[in-house]
């Protein structure tokens, strides 16, 4: 059947990686003593703590507000609750009124991007990129312009600067990042801003990861600076600190001004972030600060010993090693998306190839693959490279 | 400070219309004996009935599913028993994989509309039209067409057909209508979708209220022409019927090669609707039957108080009244927006002015007020009759 009408931006605009990546376990079997390891999503595989379930489970049963609308912007107790903390996190001041709640990260940023950036402006994202990114801006009709990043995965400022045009509106870096794993060093991100706030953009940092971050202290100064709402934006994600994938919950920090333009497209697309979520988040905040702590050893343990999975493994070159991911070359001449489904049924791997993450026309995508080594404990990274290592072009 | 970068299309975009209402009620106090009474959001006042709530509380604290991601096209179980009970519910034939579900049915407007229409592009919108449709349009740069409705508040497809051009690509219905609170009658309807399938475009029909239609048996035969995936795009909301507004969970029913198109938009914005959301809905279609046809039953006498205090008030007019809306007529010399402001103020009144609903250049909007009476009871009803016939202008 000829889908009619259709948006032609939609039509232009790539299918969902992680549900191409799930097709391709369909007929698929999985001998005995050989279960599938399912590292393409970076999903925690566990729920969130019973204590916080509880919690949940309270709320839902006694309090009628968790089943109400609320405010398009979000609880006022959660935006409270950010601002101080965030403003302690990051050594700057941050009013409630600059902090907006989504349902979800994603949601973040398209409402974030929607603010910024119409039909024909561009919009700089460092390759490999966030694959959601690119497709928001493409179904909007922006162009994404790809900044490369080498083999450091850094993005380069002064690259960026030779890229911005007129329709330029804004910088997107993923710090720690999805799909690379490198941690962006503080003195880069001021450089980002710096350049953004000369030529007029907007600098949108999504710190999904950043509960992971293997430094210690904040991961930069830009929330230091008085004027941060003038050029900055940062989007975050409740979904990975508190195991609250389900529950759809981020947020975006800018300025108040920034965040009434973006309210019209929450209520538009949303109405209300959920509130069993919400009410989730803030327990968080409040109650698991030493548990996201435990958390957070735990994925950097698992992080040293994808380090020395890879340091060991012949052929194989580990570009990036952080948060959630580990983004590698591999040694065959097949590219990655063949290599992918290859792996589910050669090794019971799922992982995505660097094709989903690159610029169609980078040779690069094709020797990459994506890790989201979060998802499996320690001895379960040791039976990846024990599959790995028996893998065949 | 001036916002820049600033999407001249968001900023063209009106503020929403129910934080907007929220915000006359700033410093407004209320005398003794006369609380406020707000009918300006059409939100139910109390939580889910205790059984279902037990069921999401059990769900937090015992399914670890309900914490993680889920397929972005929601829950199988849940896509099954919207399939099964629709297809008997509507005499017709809808299949698992033609139902998606979405973070609302807000967002499931939008999903559809992505998929139709881009900026240039136009869709004809009833008017009055509810103002987050129009919204949507706006920040997309596609043209709200409006198609007056006069004194019945019924579109005509005669006159529909003369607004069609070479940009349209959908016409977008909502029934039982917010906010003109009628009822489209079934030939009505085919009448739509047989203009919509001759020219090419799509009818997207709105049925957030269904559940509260008087009338008995299904509202209409779209579904039981076995072609209707080719033109027919059915949206859904489990927010009213079980009182589930705070988990935004709502549903698209289109053809699977428009779902896959969805499918792009969800996983961008969404990558998947609230787990617990889902679950509720899952229970509420299983075993809230009964207590669904009670709360209809209420709504309907809620109508006929309405119809009854119109009635008897002098000057004021009834337009339309069901589902949860009366829109009305008021007989004032001042425009609805500055009367809204004032029914604050003098009556501890909020409802929303028609100009919210209309285009600016319509001068009927100035006329006109909405009333979410649904959230009212009965002497709630009679309390604002009493209001509103000591209001003076």
């Amino acid at each position: 059947m000829t889908l009619l009408p259709l948006n032609p931006a939609m039509a232009a605009t790539f299918p969902p990686p992680v549900m191409e990546a799930r097709r391709w376990l369909e007929g698929a079997t999985f001998p005995e003593g050989r279960p599938l390891i399912n590292v393409s999503q970076a999903a925690p595989v566990d729920p969130p703590p019973l204590a916080l379930r509880q919690a949940l489970s309270d709320a839902a049963l006694s309090d009628p507000q968790a089943h109400l609308y609320g405010p398009v912007l979000g609880l006022p107790a959660l935006r409270e609750e950010i601002a101080a903390r965030w403003s302690v996190a990051y050594g700057g001041e941050i009013a409630p009124a600059q902090v907006a709640i989504t349902q979800g990260c994603n949601q973040a940023f398209c409402a974030a991007m929607a603010t910024l950036a119409g039909r024909g402006d561009e919009v700089i994202l460092p390759a490999p990129w966030y694959f959601n990114h690119k497709m928001w801006l493409e179904m909007q009709g922006v162009r994404a312009v790809p900044l490369p990043t080498g083999a450091s995965l850094l993005p380069d400022p002064a690259q960026a600067a030779s890229l911005v045009t007129a329709r330029t509106k804004a910088i997107v870096l993923v710090s720690p990042n999805n799909p690379g794993g490198v941690e962006y060093p503080a003195a880069l991100l001021a450089a980002f801003r710096d350049l953004a706030r000369s030529r007029g953009l907007a600098l949108v940092v999504d710190e999904t990861y950043r509960d992971f971050d293997s430094r210690d202290g904040r991961p930069h100064d830009l929330f230091t600076d008085p004027d941060w709402p003038d050029s900055f934006i940062q989007l975050y994600s409740f979904s990975k600190a508190y195991r609250l994938t389900g529950h759809r919950v981020g947020a975006i920090l800018a300025s108040a001004a920034r965040l009434a333009e973006v309210e019209k497209f929450l209520d538009t697309v949303a109405i209300c972030p959920g509130q069993l979520g919400q009410i989730g988040a803030l327990w968080g905040l409040r109650n698991l600060g030493a548990w996201v702590a435990g958390e957070r050893a735990e994925i950097l343990a698992r992080r040293a010993a994808m380090v020395g999975g890879f340091t060991a493994l012949p052929g194989w070159r580990l570009l990036g090693c952080g948060a959630y991911f580990a983004y590698v070359e591999h040694p065959f001449a097949r590219p990655s998306d063949e290599l992918a489904r290859r792996l589910v049924h050669q090794a019971s791997l799922l992982m995505l190839p660097g094709t989903m993450f690159q610029p169609e026309a980078a040779a690069e995508g094709r020797r990459q693959m994506r890790i989201a080594f979060a998802n499996i404990d320690r001895t379960g990274i040791a039976e990846l490279f024990t599959r790995l290592a028996g893998v065949t072009d």
